[in-house]
């Protein structure tokens, strides 16, 4: 361990050295926030198995250190920390991995592909005392802190009605959509997030609606890309959620909270400054590319992970959060699939 | 006959002579369009059971005919057609006898509370061949009707996920609540809007929550104040509905539909054309009461009614319509009853 | 006089009986209104100088009365106040004639044609004790009346900045413009805004530009589409306005009103209650015609006029108002013409 | 000059090297823009006369370098370019500096504190062929960008009315006003963006109205805090724009072009993603703090100064530019002064 590092990891000031484990669409986009958005941290090291990946971003971020394999950046003593970006049914291994090698780890969404996976994880975590954050920015969002805020308050009474709901131009590319993902990787968010704003109350059953309606061939590869969801929690409220993968118009991510004294709505793609006004009407453009949308989250998420190892904040959107989302996504797919309502205990039982 | 009324009835250009019978809240706003707001309708009588209610009216409007007996208003040769909007259990026979009187019968919503009634009045509509129009508002209502023209001209292309919601400040007036109302009198709107947006797609499954969230006292007696439905179309299309009784912050009606080309979607209740910027914000303030963010449609569906007596319009929201909406809103009763989807046919089998 | 009619003004809550003189354009919506819209009111009359005119509209109307001389319609008893909207340059004479016979009058802007007639009407209306109100119909606008009222409350502090503006698809009916017309005509609206949003501020110098810019060929006529207008009042506080003749994405008319403790901002024509998501983007439609926009402020104009000569309510608008925006008028064309500011003084002198 | 920074310069894709000169508010913030947010530059060296704030910011921006006297920074060869940030009576100083020791300019808006200093700095970057970039970062906003884009492609058609405003709640912090700031300081982004959404036109004259309406003791020493003016173009077109120091309500600016074919508007301060509807109506909060609301201005700017440096963008906002909006507000001050319009030509001849 150089000195440089030593002092680092010493000094409760200096930003936290972190490596990045997978190089893809979102991996490459955590390492270019380690690299020049994230004041407490700093990008040391970069992974990919395929061969050139992590060599060129690397150079394109002035970053010294790459490797094929993770286990070498992992090896690192100035990787203080990891963010795991490989594909779903590899993060377990990886978290476990990281977490015996005593190093923090920012899991990407999903925290697994099963419970069983999830369980592995957050115990390699819990046991070698090492932080565990999964990636569900839109609680780093500012508009969904500040929602969140308004519920822990009180301002909005007791909750009662919630939805959240994602709508993705996806099919502009649809290599991105895999079976399940709908529920494993879309509605996922929307899981975290109907949790995230419930003040407290916990899912206990979900009933859940799924299809193919874009391209019906998709059906029989297990490819949906239309999903309709109702949801009860332990205090009584309710909540929809939908998602799909042919918002034309645009991203479409909102979210509302209604309570006994007041709602709170969410919209995080209206955001066009500019109304261009024609014979037509009144024009506002609007993001088709989600992480314009969440640029500054993306951003927020890794500095509340730096601020956690350093101790400066306490862990938000932990293991057992990523778990919880897992479950209920679950029980949405089972649901779908059986047309009926699943309880959150049949699945996690 | 006097020969005034018989010229009035010759000529297809005159006022349609129309009575109202049931002069509560919504009969009476009826009866004042009618007195001043429709043009191509006049008011011609007004009955109420209760003692001094028609009467009194009759003078504010200045209206020569009234009555405690509806069935002097159907003798009276002037009405053409009837307002009925005696409460819902009453309806079935009002409008069996206004058929029988050969009167044109518009009738609040719902059309009857249960499904033989409703059969009834749709049978004596069509027997005597007289238009049966049921008073769903908001397919008159500006907003709903531009949607539903981007629906039918295909801007929005194939429909694959709708939206409607009811949020009522209704706990002002608890008296307004009864048992079931959530879903017969409240949900019943959401229930026609969701078909008269589809397309022509049918629904074809229904889930349903609702719980008595505010005063938790209700639920023994079954007054419920909050629900949330997902439901499914014979198209593949989903859709997700709630409503609540307990809109602190006014009247809240909005609904979307979300296409393979484009979305439309509805708020109602965004009227404020004044903002005030404060240090707290920049504040829009929102109706508190239904009839003044549905002043238009009421005055519009009314127009409607007489244009199509006076044959310039073919029927909207028809005994048929007010029939589906029942349908959806047994099985969405049945569903939160029984914890499980219910299919449309159950409910009509 | 019917016996009808005197029962009718002896008696406070019978409808007062309006004619209207002058069945242009606004003359005929008037005329709709009183006959179908404003409780208060009751059409008893219409006059028009031009032959067929006021007859097919009485017609139309349901209206009994009608005549090519104002002066029989002056005479009748049924008429306790009359509807000015005639050409502007013939305002003086009518409302003269009409004081004279002892009828309220309700004047369509601007007041008069110059400020000799305007005193002429003023001074004719106080000696006959008649009301006289000038068709402002901004002051009765919902959002209007509520920013004055934050005015006046003090919530907005002391006025610093006001602005209002008027820009009118007006070319789409190019025989709607007059020379002077957008000083005369449109502006003049703004003037009166920006007295009745000033919390009794009053403008003493007013600088305009104006410009024939569409159709450069008119200047030479006199015909201007585009002005500019900076202003002061004796408070100190400041304002802008602007207007013009061809805004083609509909009509604009919005003002604000910035204070020490806030800002009320109006945006009139921003009305859409649907908004259509499309590649293009959210599009939300404007309306294109002034009487769309002010449809509820033209029928409470007329209720308000109503309610004054039945004395429930103080009269707003009047006279005086009208004289007060026509100096500002006066002020800007001369400001236009000769490149410099003017003093309110310089043209009252 | 080191063998890294020779490399780095015969390098067109290596990042520029950046020095900051006048480390104040808007110093500091440009100076961590450099250190992490602008891809294409680097931060290289902080320079102020007070002792111990460029040391500080260095320390804490992990910049090795820096100095009391920017001639030390500027005879660094790691400097390829400075940001100058001093007070603007400094800045022609600095420039002709800068620009002999061969580095390229970025300056804070004003130029200059008079056109004599900004002919100087003009000249100096001209004769040492160096790029001079001054900052009016709102031409850099995604916002203010889209619609020059409208008016430059002519969907806008001929431009004819122009609206631009800046309300401030700088009476947060008092300090921050001093004599002439209105105008020069403020007025003078709006100036330049009268100017920027032209489509070319340039303006000839100008109307100004100030006062010192929230601390009238002000006044005798210079102080105005509220400005509404009026401006004519050489193309006939008209333009309005005001400005304050107390919105309480937040930060405000905002502007729009309307022409022939359609409008744009822009309102930067209206970011909210989050309502909060409550019993006093639907609130949207409002950013306080400029730097907030122009945060990817400011990094974007600096992007372009960098492309600029590397040949890989022409330059926008140039000296001239910086000139041309100084001229504004010298003829605003006169006109305010002297209470008449007063033409361009006046200040330049």
């Amino acid at each position: 361990m150089s000195t440089a590092a030593t002092d680092a990891v010493s000094d409760p000031r200096a930003p936290v050295g972190v490596g990045v484990i997978g190089i893809g669409l979102i991996g490459t986009h955590h390492a270019d926030n380690l690299a020049r958005r994230v004041p407490g941290a700093r990008l040391v090291g970069l992974a990919d198995a395929q061969p050139g990946i992590a060599e060129r971003r690397a150079a394109a971020l002035d970053c010294s250190f790459w490797t094929r394999d993770y286990q070498q950046l992992l090896d690192n003593p100035e990787v203080e920390a990891v963010v795991v970006a490989v594909p779903a049914d590899l993060h377990a291994d990886v978290i476990v991995a990281a977490a015996q090698a005593g190093k923090a780890v920012f899991c990407e969404k999903p925290l697994a592909s099963d419970l069983a996976d999830a369980d592995r994880a957050i115990r390699a975590a819990r046991e070698a005392g090492v932080i565990l954050q999964v990636g569900f920015q839109r609680r780093f969002d500012r508009a969904y802190a500040s929602a969140r805020r308004l519920v822990s308050s009180g301002a909005l009474g007791q909750i009662q009605l919630l939805r959240s709901i994602t709508r993705d131009p996806s099919l502009d590319q649809p290599e991105r959509v895999t079976p399940g993902a709908i529920f494993r990787e879309t509605l996922i968010h929307d899981f975290d997030v109907l949790r995230f704003l419930a003040g407290g109350a916990e899912p206990v059953e979900v009933y859940a609606l799924a299809d193919a309606l874009i391209l019906r061939d998709w059906k029989p590869r297990g490819m949906l890309d239309t999903a309709a969801v109702a949801l009860r929690y332990d205090s009584g409220a309710m909540a929809t959620a939908d998602a799909s993968f042919q918002a034309v118009y645009g991203y479409d991510v909102r979210a509302e909270v209604f309570g006994s004294e007041g709602m709170a709505s969410i919209d995080v793609s209206d955001s066009a400054q500019l109304v261009h006004h024609t014979w037509a009407g009144s024009i506002r453009a609007r993001p088709r590319w989600f992480i314009d949308v969440f640029a500054d989250a993306y951003a927020a998420e890794l500095a509340h992970f730096a601020d956690c190892i350093r101790g400066r904040a306490s862990p938000e959107s932990t293991g057992e959060d990523g778990r919880a989302a897992m479950v209920m996504a679950l029980a949405a797919m089972r649901s779908a699939e059986t047309h009926r309502p699943v309880s959150i205990d049949e699945i996690t039982a």
